[in-house]
């Protein structure tokens, strides 16, 4: 992915909840329940990464975590920043968020850690693409890290 | 994306749940949490596509377009059928799941219409990359019909 490319995908990642109104007019818990899934689903495909270029190098399978690294990927470019709309920053009709207050007041560091999150998961499916264990072990890190640098921030718990 | 590699992701996507477990050890609870938050988090995307190229043509936006079909067909080719395990055929411990028993208890039905949707689902994200809006809401109908095609047979409701 080209540079421009990435970075124009991080700014519609947290483009203004207005823009996603015009997409679809989804509820609040509707936003809630969707941005959840997606965290959760890579999640899952985060730990198969993990399992695989971490935990058990020998069981290292180089199309299951190229496929991994896609869909992380593929979820970081989405445009979550539209699920992110008014209403969102709180549990709403039996729909829990963690989200902190503090990411709806500071979007210049929403942007930024969203950003570095783009980065890396794009530079993750590029790498897994070379089956280079160590590179991709570390390309996985910094992914790892750019998804800390967002909970420590904006994430309840 | 290639034939083979095709073939060879949708095997993958409904293979043994032993493979599975070799890479991660999940409860069934988890399992049927992570391929709930798929199936979510993909609507979601769906959602995008069916409002610009089938709802509002004259919203229609490439890229938007494009990174909605890409997460469709990551999630497509990650390997879900390894969050179908023992103990997933019903909810357990505060998971709901709405998948019927004839889905593990037919597998060749099930690797049919699972071969189905990864085949429509890539499709969608090649037809994404043309622009060409009549195309790409011809695919993505055919993705709807192999979402459709499964649900009818294996979900409840």
């Amino acid at each position: 992915m080209k540079n421009r490319t990435r970075i124009a995908a991080a700014f519609t990642l947290f483009a203004v909840a207005g823009a996603a109104m015009a997409q679809q007019a989804l509820k609040p818990e509707e936003m809630i329940k969707f941005r959840k899934a997606g965290y959760s689903f890579m999640a899952w495909n985060m730990g198969k990464i993990k399992a695989q270029v971490v935990d058990a190098p020998q069981s290292y399978n180089k199309e299951q975590v190229l496929a991994a690294a896609r869909l992380i990927a593929a979820t970081a470019n989405s445009g979550m920043g539209a699920l992110y709309g008014p209403g969102t920053d709180k549990d709403v009709a039996g729909e829990k968020t963690r989200v902190k207050p503090e990411f709806f007041q500071q979007p210049e560091e929403v942007k930024k850690v969203a950003m570095a999150f783009n980065k890396e998961a794009n530079e993750l499916a590029r790498v897994a693409e070379s089956g280079d264990v160590a590179a991709i072990k570390g390309a996985f890190g910094k992914v790892g890290e750019s998804c800390k640098a967002c909970h420590d921030k904006f994430r309840k718990d």
